[in-house]
């Protein structure tokens, strides 16, 4: 008899965005003629990069000619894109990584949820709260946690608030915890840590012997000069952090898949009798064995992000995005709103009015103005009372939105 | 402390290929001069077919512009290749499958390593011996087995020996197993299954509620008409069969990546208590949990295998192999080698002579020859003394590789 694993059976209904498009259908059909404004999902909407094109269309000459063909890849990605990035997203910023320690995969969705697999089911992991809900869920799958209570809360996890109270950046847990997933700039509420911020957490998994599981796929947006944008910027962040890069929201690869992940040489886990296992060698294993590498034609636009054209051409797409959340925080600002983010990451993040809840706002936003927009206590329990405008759409379609906001 | 999981350190040093690639670097650099001819990953080497490349040029160009650019598609693929999945590879063979029974994925290597998550850790597993690696390290990693023995097979898998003396389709294991691991055409043996060997499994997993993870990854190389292409073209084998499908030995997708697992609705699993699960909604969720959608462009590639065009051009390729291998299995026969596969598959799986081991054979090939070959126990102690030779490759490549056998 085939028994399922029946920890997926403790998870809770929905992923979010499938209960937003749920919504978002019934009232379409309901209003044919409405004109819905979409900034719930956190989704590119600009074309890819004409250098990123140009270099498209290359590859996928080669792919049709005889000696240009490219068969299985290394499974870890080919040299000259992990080049690329160890040249111009760490050097710079005085990261010295090796090509070993880079893995180039087709998504930090797939790697953020993967990652947990390396480690025992008795870690006791922790999450910031609000938080992107995969990190939770395969954790949950994985066994490493009991039933959710009414809030959504999984027994066993440690979920440490975020809120305007601590500039959304958690305290440390009282418990000790072993796997900590940080995520700046921040997805949902667009904040972002300070190097001292994140010296605390390196600090704390260095003394405790745990292991920071850092989500920087938002770091291109960030534009004010002392935020990091890697957390090996922190000294001995090498001994105790896996980071998670990617160029979905970079260059607009959400669609193309392409990502990738550093495990550094110096990172370690234990086994129970507490011998030191190198965490890097585990990873490649897994890699290896259960990933056939990224696409050759994702994988060579990935280098053409790089190119002084494509460096010039993504960062106007950035601006593009950055100028439209600049609007929506000001005009919501001027609208009476406590707005937060929008500033380092492509997100605002809005407290609702008059006690309100996340789901009321969200539906009296998609009736009253037709704008959609992503309930924050989706995203955890301490996202109750909190709205997410995704700064992802054409300036056009966001100075609409703020007009209707207006008339709300 | 962060605690590994230990199931990694359980797994055997190096994975097959690996071990063959440090052998040919090794020769190669202590003898320049060889031309070596490879025959043995199973990877394609001619290009993508023209109707492909062509409507990925179309495709980077959609990319690139503002109303064709795709970001996140649907996680379980787009209708449009779903819809020709289903027309061209199903319904032809008397197979009715709905859309929502089609997983597309990066790959094949991801998929029937992947899938094994959803079941419980106490379920036995089932191998083909010999057999492709992934099935078993994926097993190993999720804590189903204990060691390894000094033939390399781990405490508490079922290894079913897959020799002549049954045809390379193993008998019907003593122990009740829950999820067996079946493959054909085969890799590594380039043998197949009839319609009612399949069916003695079909059977066999009704009776005893087990899953049967079939993959096909190799069906388009089936030239014997009355070889069944799909496992559910045995009838009930929906109800106890996942299949697994691949563009990367098909259409020369390796370098491309997509893939597509069938789930149907009627497949149960069971709780501890015998209640039942839908594993297709299990599936979905894991899905769409942990995975974010093939690349637009590589689904686009994959409907176009599927037009007129796609059809021919890759039947052409296909035809160029299968060429290959006739070479490969008249010649060694000529030779006075035991071969089989190589009809109905890209692999002739070979016996060696004199009692040699298949490491001593692939040194000697390596050597004499300049010709790299695999290993057959290398997939598996029954795969001692038997070699695996890989069609892929130029007629001119493996027409010199017969000449140097002749003269071994």
């Amino acid at each position: 008899m085939t028994k399922i694993n029946e920890n997926f059976l403790l998870l809770q209904a929905g992923y979010l965005f499938p209960e937003i498009s749920r919504r978002v259908s019934a009232f379409a059909v309901k209003n044919p003629d409405a004109n819905i404004i979409k900034l719930g999902i956190g989704d590119v909407t600009e074309p890819l990069a004409p250098a990123i094109v140009e270099a498209m269309h290359a590859a996928v000459d080669e792919m049709g000619s005889k000696t240009g063909v490219k068969g299985y890849g290394p499974e870890l990605g080919y040299d000259f894109l992990i080049e690329a990035i160890i040249k111009n997203d760490f050097k710079p910023r005085g990261v010295t990584l090796d090509k070993s320690e880079v893995f180039v995969s087709d998504g930090s969705k797939c790697d953020t949820g993967n990652f947990q697999e390396i480690f025992d089911k008795d870690n006791v992991v922790a999450v910031a709260d609000p938080v992107y809900p995969v990190y939770v869920d395969t954790n949950v799958m994985a066994g490493r946690c009991g039933k959710a209570d009414q809030q959504g809360r999984y027994e066993g996890i440690v979920y440490m608030p975020c809120t305007p109270d601590n500039n959304f950046v958690p305290e440390l847990p009282s418990q000790k915890v072993d796997l900590i997933y940080l995520c700046y700039p921040n997805n949902p509420t667009g904040t972002v840590a300070t190097k001292e911020q994140l010296k605390v957490w390196v600090d704390y998994a260095r003394q405790n012997k745990a292991i920071i599981l850092f989500d920087a796929a938002y770091e291109a947006f960030i534009s004010d000069q002392s935020i990091p944008h890697s957390i090996y910027e922190v000294e001995g962040a090498k001994e105790v952090a896996v980071e998670f890069r990617s160029f979905s929201k970079t260059a607009g690869f959400t669609g193309l898949r392409c990502a990738f992940t550093i495990v550094p040489k110096e990172l370690k886990a234990y086994k129970k009798d507490g011998s030191i296992i190198d965490v890097n060698s585990i990873w490649n294993r897994r890699h290896c064995t259960k990933f056939n590498g990224a696409s050759y034609i994702s994988q060579v636009a990935a280098a053409a992000v790089y190119s002084e054209q494509g460096k010039a051409q993504i960062r106007s797409t950035i601006e593009l995005y950055m100028a439209n959340a600049k609007l929506i925080r000001e005009s919501l600002t001027d609208l009476g709103y406590k707005t937060y983010g929008g500033i380092n990451a492509p997100y605002v993040w809005l407290k609702t009015k008059d006690g309100m809840t996340s789901w009321q706002f969200f539906d009296e936003l998609l009736e009253r103005a037709n704008v959609v927009g992503t309930p924050g206590a989706g995203f955890g329990s301490a996202g109750e009372g909190f709205f997410r405008l995704s700064a992802f759409g054409s300036g056009d379609n966001v100075a609409e939105a703020m007009e209707r906001f207006k008339k709300l």
